[in-house]
């Protein structure tokens, strides 16, 4: 099959097996996917991966349960071990032996093939496209910011670092009616948040502790250090970043200001198709291009440019 | 009257005037104070304090409302505006344009008198005698722990950094019916927590990521790190610590874990005069000694000695 490999360089393989099923296992044909920031991390060294990119994705089912045969599917990125105390506790993104498509130890989606468990599945209704389908895991990410707090809708929300995920957290932040901006850097993002009636605001526009909850996206160091600057004192600093550095901040302004700094992964599957279905997020406005899978290499550095929002790959 | 300034230079003054009252203000003569960790580290220049220290005290109302003369009173330390936004929210502790009694902008207890306004006031009853109520403000602030958070009687906790404020963190949580262990360097902290039911440990013999919550008391950065080395994915770490530094921690770690990072300040002194009513609150072992306030100096740098609990000064 074809897959795209980062082992130090990228290139795309034409002619890698299958990987292997587990017990169970159903097999996947993917049929497009998304290039997310995380990919573009891996490839400059992040956790030292080695293997086959790609974790956004949207598949037919040719292998496996009868029921599943034929159906178009999305995958939660965990593959666990059922058993662990995180996996018992119904809480299996945490799962203490995981491993992840794509990101640690599991065969990545940008691959004409993937073996995934049927607990890893969700089936894609037909009134949600491929392209739609592509962004239901972050999305799904998105939507872990409100299910670990409590979004009032008498808050100031800020959202700082807009790009792809941010566009989708300001996105679902905007659906709780809460009063909602977002810290950007370029005219693109601005407009592309406009759609959505989410103000574009630089940093030093807004005043100084004054945002009842912040989401850092940025990525970076500075990222949390600015999430400190804006947040009011009994607020909270949402983390969907992973940061390329260790952030320089006085952690004694958290205790002394009493902040909540909250960390946030992967989210719920299930409520990013219900919000999709309804029509209730615009992924399709984030789609900046695509390429056929063979020129995923080309597709991967287009990706990379500062300012890119998504690119898909057509298998 | 006497007082304790720092300046630069620690030094018992002994003819300054009384500290002018404000409208209303009742005035408070000084019975016994408590040296805390806050006003060591205002002498080794954080905040770039100068004035007069102390912030732990009971007093007896001299002067002010007639039903309060003659009280014996313990004191908030926060002296607030009353309308700014968290004044009206009730969270006077966070208001915007607080001075602080002893460590900013606001003269300290380490002096014969103090005027403060009657809403600082807290009467203490006669089932509690002075040495217990100097304890009241720092075991107000140990409380605000579970103030902060929901400490499950399942929960696995850990506290690191058992110091004055420590033993009275692990006493408060005890009491959750927790499984609480508290992480100490010296056979001196290990003996008190034995008083208490709560087993001393080194932080290597703890398994890494076993921990529900921690509670970080340290005071340094170090001890962040370690707390985020201990505690589960989803669990939660209180910071009760003011740091000398920035602490060098992996935030990638908050954000991947999906760990809560809850800032904690002071706490309800009214749940603290309850617990002392009842005994159920041991304060008298951490009293290490105790100095006639002429003798203030050198009860401070008794005080500071490594492994020292709590000094008292008598007026």
């Amino acid at each position: 099959m074809r897959a795209l490999v980062f082992d130090g360089q990228l290139h795309l393989e034409t002619s890698l097996p299958i990987p292997q099923k587990q017990n169970g296992d159903a097999l996947l044909k993917i049929r497009c996917a998304g290039i997310c920031n995380t990919d573009l991390e891996l490839m400059d060294g992040m956790y030292g991966f080695s293997g086959i990119l790609g974790h956004e994705f949207v598949a037919e089912v040719i292998e496996g349960q009868p029921d599943l045969i034929g159906k178009r599917v999305v995958g939660e990125i965990s593959v666990v071990c059922g058993h662990c105390d995180f996996c018992q506790q119904g809480i299996p993104s945490q799962c203490r032996s995981r491993t992840t498509i794509g990101i640690r130890r599991y065969p990545g989606a940008f691959a004409d093939y993937l073996p995934l468990p049927p607990r890893n599945l969700h089936i894609v209704s037909d009134r949600i496209t491929d392209d739609q389908a592509v962004f239901v895991e972050p999305l799904a990410a998105a939507l872990q910011v409100t299910e670990g707090i409590h979004i009032s809708p008498r808050d100031r929300v800020v959202v700082v670092g807009v790009g792809k995920l941010g566009m989708l957290v300001a996105q679902v932040l905007k659906l709780t009616g809460a009063d909602v901006v977002g810290v950007v850097r370029r005219e693109k993002q601005a407009k592309l948040l406009a759609r959505w009636g989410v103000p574009a605001v630089e940093l030093r526009d807004l005043p100084e502790q004054s945002a009842d909850v912040v989401v850092d996206v940025t990525g970076l160091a500075q990222g949390f250090a600015d999430a400190l600057w804006l947040v009011k004192s009994r607020g909270t600093i949402v983390l969907k970043s992973t940061y390329n550095d260790f952030p320089q901040v006085d952690m004694t302004q958290v205790a002394v200001r009493e902040i909540r700094v909250i960390g946030s992964r992967c989210g719920p599957f299930d409520a990013a198709l219900r919000l999709l279905e309804r029509d209730l997020i615009d992924v399709n406005s984030l789609i900046d291009g695509r390429y056929p899978f063979d020129e995923a290499v080309t597709a991967m550095h287009t990706a990379a440019q500062p300012g890119a929002m998504k690119y898909l790959l057509d298998f």
